[in-house]
């Protein structure tokens, strides 16, 4: 299976083409504007000393990178010079600070000269993973090879360092992201060492004793340092080092034909979607380790669910479909991309969140009225940037690469994953796709390729119609060469669902859904979510929003009524009511607010 | 309204003679043993010093006050030479170390010398108060006075530094206790410097700017010092220092006939009752202050609902009935007796619970598989002595005085107010119960008073017969004087509890009660009890328990079943099974296990 690239492709029109406008006319400039606010953009001038303002952080260097990505994945698809020579200044910093042996760090550089690779939490490799994966978006988006150049001398340090002397004071990254990174300058440069290197890095994962603990307190199983990566089977630990780490085992497997790594990606990946994900895609329990905890513990209000996390999903799952061409994989990106994904935005594209609950109880933010100190519980507005500020720019760059996941080829034919308004041109053949995708379920797609097409069937989806004839083979269904108009009517309906009977905070309640879209209710729409219930024949209706480009979706419920008694033998009494749902990506939009994507069910 | 004391009846059987046989013959001792290895009674010979262990803590005064409070009532009807000797040699290290102006406390003598009354947290005065409950019933139990001298000496004391001089650091006691002891002291003694102490801490409290703030970070509610008493409507802070406090008020209003401050306990009973109550009678929504929270916060599994609380709740509820002769008061005594208060202590009487949860999901215990320190949850087993160890002599003084809420009278009838099985005889007039209660719902009672007999019909009950004709009036039914036999027939069948539909986690959930007793679910007997719903009509049987020394519950329930996928439009499979209740109060006997008292409704 081939990716076809977002730079081959045209996004036309609908959702996401209104996502990537503001992704490229708001979004970015917000993240550079906060970003040189909390001096990030400043530390690359390398005049920053102690007793200074904004003292660079030790993650400051991927801020900054992940910007340069983005930007770059923006201008392939629209020159921009303005953008583009926020980049060239940055680079410019970048060749004028670099240390003569070809290290570059903003941190080490600046706050710990002399103590570079000495401490596997601080973040170096990551950085420069971050910075790798930058300057591949910036050759592709321009051709100019200067900021690669920059790296691979950084990374003749480090291959020094780490593989031929092995005199840094650990063997493995502390976070990974610089495995990936290698597997697509590899891909770039076509340069075996930088393979090489991504397969040292993975392959001396989980076996080195003094790399296995990390922060004090904390397992091995933190930064998937516990085993060997072919006998990890489990998702454990800090979500988004876990994907990262998945996703470059996902490369190798797929480069180097390492089914071993195969095996243990996919039983990885399916622990992940049948025992540890939100509803929505996000990952992660717990705020304490930003992790994976047990299996079916997916507290709602607490939910860590990170925004990095959900995106790192993404990653993982876009390498497991090239790897197997198995449509689950593309089902797991369409459901994070609607959800966990961009529920991380505001519908501005300016402000963000870095955990994404599935609850909000506002009375449990105030629930202590002597003691000051409450319990620890996401925040429920978003924010423009954070001390710890790397959801804003993955957003940026998930989406303004976006293309990367509509389309895909083998031999025999193009496979069409996501339903988004687009065209694919190559040779003289083109493939296009019109839809109102995800508010309507009808999909056109019109192919001059010489191949068949495959059309994936959402898991989610238990109806649908084709205009003409198909061959069903596991989830796609396939339309013979030569047929060049396809209409598909996907039955987007609102559902009912429900989870397994042991995720313990879910029983009685249920989650709706439309298409690949999950639902919630909030208070603004409601007043007190307390008491509501949703009938379990919902009779739903939906409408369109232009708010959120979308449907909302109006239910029958009923709300139970407080007569004054605490307990009572007898059922309380009940009014019908009319529950109003909107796309939970777009919740605490409107204010503070009550919020369940979980709703008791009568 | 004057209440029989326990002193005066003999409780003859059943239920609560076998809780009381387990208090005299193991409880009492084994707090003493465990007192003994802590230090505790050691350091009433005043030879610690800096460097040894056990160093006293601030309350460890009371902790054996409450013990010898307890002692006292156990002797009271049971002679026993040996605990009086403990006491005696108490109170003979007491009156050695008793400063010569009065002064007596183990911290401030041994730890901190010339420190005494600068430090409102301390509890000096809360330590004092526990002395004085300890020596009136010492004395009520033996006659004898010399504890009560001694204390009335170290009384003289506080009445000059705090009335006279007002040359203490503070005005009213951080931890309100003495204000009751002081009513209790005054009923003994009539010496009425000793209500006009009580009434003068009740006067200052929430007047005294310098007083209002407690422990930092905490609100002047912690300690109810934000408004004067007679200000207070509503149930804040702490939850033991608030029943103590709202104890000593509803003293104040009978004994000063003062109607602000009726008014004022009335309007806060309901609030705790209506609002912030479990349905075990246990208060403290939180560990944060061990204090009531908002209204409708009721979490079951971080619940703090502390023993101490739930015994103070029926402190306060009594004196409420004798304030108001309604049967609502004793309703909440009856609540609390059989469920949030020995829920604290084990079945052999020799553990005890600080906090009393209404749900363990021992996975929340281990979630946190890779970042070592977890969330904060209660214990789920429990122990022989805690560093805080307030709650076990708190209940042995409980279960040994319980007398005390059996009946009561006033002018016209006896009040039975608790269905346990006594006899209270007065010049040769008595009256009696014998009823197998709470197993069973028969109460026979027979009287020669020459007064009408009361019966209080509890308010869970809504089916009764009685052998002979009634009059009802508000929650008690009146047999004529000279009805001597009467039979009364409860319908005890479990029944199912729903909440407030503001109560946000108790939605779709329901608690089963049978008579008084309050129902839990245990994983030793029901397995997994994640995906256990009990039926709408669970059919329900009840059999006798020797363990429990009441019924366990047998209820039709379904149980759903994971077929692997962690998310589905389809409803999971479910079977028929049958759900196993026991007592809440006897949960947590058998080893760790999964308990819910709120349970989902097919």
């Amino acid at each position: 299976m081939r990716s076809i690239t977002f730079d081959k492709i045209n996004i036309t029109g609908g959702f996401w083409k209104a996502r990537q406008e503001i992704n490229r006319s708001a979004t970015i400039n917000a993240v550079w504007n906060r970003f040189s606010d909390t001096g990030r953009v400043k530390a690359f001038d390398f005049k920053w000393k102690e007793g200074d303002d904004c003292k660079p952080h030790i993650f400051w260097d991927s801020d900054i990178a992940k910007w340069i990505e983005s930007a770059a994945y923006i201008i392939a698809k629209n020159p921009d010079k303005e953008l583009e020579n926020k980049i060239e200044r940055i680079i410019d910093r970048i060749e004028e600070n670099q240390h003569t042996d070809g290290y570059f760090n903003l941190y080490y550089t600046l706050c710990e000269p002399g103590k570079r690779f000495t401490d596997r939490t601080c973040h170096e490799l990551y950085c420069l993973g971050h910075l790798i994966e930058a300057a591949v978006a910036y050759y592709n988006a321009t051709g100019k090879d200067r900021f690669i150049n920059l790296l691979c001398k950084y990374l003749d340090l480090v291959e020094k360092v780490f593989v031929k002397e092995n005199s840094a004071a650990f063997v493995t990254p502390g976070h990974e992201e610089i495995e990936l990174a290698l597997f697509k300058l590899y891909g770039c440069t076509g340069n075996e060492r930088w393979l090489d290197l991504a397969m040292f890095f993975l392959n001396m994962r989980g076996t080195v004793p003094h790399d296995q603990s990390l922060y004090e307190g904390t397992h091995p199983k933190y930064s998937q340092s516990h085993l060997p990566v072919r006998e990890q089977f489990e998702a454990v630990g800090h979500c988004v080092r876990a994907c990262y780490l998945y996703s470059a085992m996902a490369d190798a497997a797929l480069t180097m034909k390492d089914e071993k790594l195969k095996y243990a990606c996919e039983r990885i990946f399916d622990d992940i979607v049948n025992k540890k994900m939100y509803i929505t895609g996000g990952l992660g329990s717990s705020h304490k380790g930003e992790s994976f905890t047990v299996s079916y513990d997916l507290p709602n209000e607490t939910a860590y669910a990170e925004t990095c996390a959900a995106i790192s999903l993404a990653f993982f799952a876009q390498r497991m479909f090239i790897l197997t061409g198995e449509s689950k994989y593309a089902d797991v990106i369409e459901r994070v991309m609607y959800n966990g994904i961009i529920a991380g935005i505001s519908l501005d594209g300016i402000s963000f969140f870095y955990e994404n609950p599935l609850e909000i109880n506002l009375i449990n933010h105030n629930r202590h009225i002597c003691v000051s100190n409450g319990e620890r519980l996401p925040i429920t507005q978003r924010k423009e940037v954070f001390d710890c500020s790397c959801c804003p720019p993955n957003l940026t760059r998930f989406v303004a690469s976006l293309g990367d996941y509509i389309f895909a080829e083998n031999g025999d034919a193009i496979y069409v994953n996501q339903f988004i308004e687009s065209e694919y041109e190559e040779n003289g053949q083109s493939i296009s796709i019109r839809t109102e995708y995800p508010s309507q379920g009808t999909v056109e797609i019109k192919s001059s390729f010489d191949k068949a097409v495959a059309v994936r069937i959402p898991s989610w989806c238990s109806r649908f119609t084709a205009s003409v004839p198909y061959t069903r083979k596991g989830g796609y269904i396939f339309f013979d060469k030569g047929i060049s108009d396809i209409i598909i009517i996907f039955d987007i309906s609102p559902v009912i669902n429900v989870s397994n009977p042991l995720v313990w905070e879910n029983a009685g309640k249920c989650a709706i859904t439309a298409g690949p879209v999950v639902y919630c209710a909030e208070g603004v729409d409601n007043g007190d979510l307390r008491g509501l219930f949703i009938k379990h024949n919902p009779n739903f209706t939906v409408e369109y929003s232009e708010l959120y480009k979308t449907n909302i979706i109006k239910a029958s419920a009923v709300k139970y009524k407080d007569n004054g008694q605490l307990y009572s033998t007898r059922e309380f009494e009940k009014e019908n009511t009319e529950l109003t749902l909107i796309p939970y990506f777009a919740f605490a939009n409107r204010g503070e607010s009550d919020m369940k994507v979980w709703i008791n069910v009568e």
